[in-house]
């Protein structure tokens, strides 16, 4: 089926076109004919595979997500079998955080999803999603810990994975420059030296 | 001096018209048509007092930190003389999420803010400047605390500073309503009985 491989590789393509636009003007003022121009295409053709800013932000916001689930899932590969709980919760952690131009595109497109989705109700429920899928995931590893002795017994799993997410605070630290990646990495590992304590 | 008063308050009822239309609409396609329309002016009324979008933008910014550190400096002073350097941090950070209404208008103010320092040099420099004497004041508590061994001398005041900063991170997850108020107050609580565990 050709044209369909097609159909989605075009789309890729206009979505990264739509990434090197946001990385390089901001979303504030985000317009599809730079987005067309970027992707070297028409606006027309644009609008036959995304017939609104909507439709094109979801699906760019998606693959974004899709990529950094790939990058994290090298990352986990490179840890090896049976990797300890700590590597698999900073390796998530840091593929979240803009530390990397890659991540700092998914971080980008985030922050402006996010924006969007505080005044439109289908973008709030499908950033909600993500982030609900992205929540449980690490409570199942930090759950497992606790059953495994490697995390206190008198933590609370839900507390814990609660305060990994909110980690991604230092995203705006790292893009105003306020600290440097080599201080938020020594935070995150701080921050897991203490859930990980000896007790 | 009446006119310089007026002068200021007309500049204040813009800002307090430009956060209704964020808090609305949202910061992506903010108009400045539509705040001087709420605002009960002319858009040239407007630009009289605000040349640029820019300069509208930081007023509103600065304003809002300004309230920001109001709520701060009442929630302390409820503390009464010499508090808990715990309870400074806790009103401290729970005055920089989205708890209440007054928050809220802050903190999206911010985040629209800061995606607009990404790709503006002077909107960056003074984004920086503010979380740079924000982070120099809890850092000076943090250090204060272990001093007074409150906090186990141990533990690096810059690290942990930066980690209580990156709690702002909350913001995403309430305003998506990943999780909610108290949830986010549970975990910041966690956060500090951690920071200030016995030695």
């Amino acid at each position: 089926m050709p044209k369909q491989v097609d159909h989605q590789e075009r789309r890729e393509t206009i979505a990264r076109a739509l990434w090197r636009v946001v990385e390089r003007r901001g979303a504030t003022r985000l317009s599809l004919r730079e987005v067309a121009q970027e992707a070297g295409i028409s606006l027309g053709q644009l609008q036959h595979y995304f017939p609104s800013r909507a439709d094109l932000l979801a699906f760019a916001m998606d693959f974004a997500g899709e990529q950094a689930g790939l990058r994290v899932g090298r990352g986990l590969a490179a840890l090896g079998e049976r990797p300890h709980p700590r590597d698999v919760l900073r390796v998530t952690l840091v593929e979240m955080l803009p530390l990397h131009a890659d991540a700092r595109v998914t971080s980008r497109m985030s922050a402006a999803y996010v924006l969007e989705a505080l005044h439109d109700e289908d973008v709030r429920a499908r950033a909600r999603d993500g982030l609900l899928r992205g929540r449980e995931a690490v409570e199942r590893v930090v759950r497992q810990a606790v059953a495994d002795g490697l995390i206190a017994p008198d933590r609370d799993p839900a507390v814990e994975t609660d305060l990994l997410l909110a980690l991604t605070g230092f995203t705006t630290l790292l893009e105003l420059r306020v600290i440097g990646p080599a201080e938020v990495l020594t935070a995150v590992d701080r921050h897991l030296d203490g859930l990980f304590a000896r007790f």
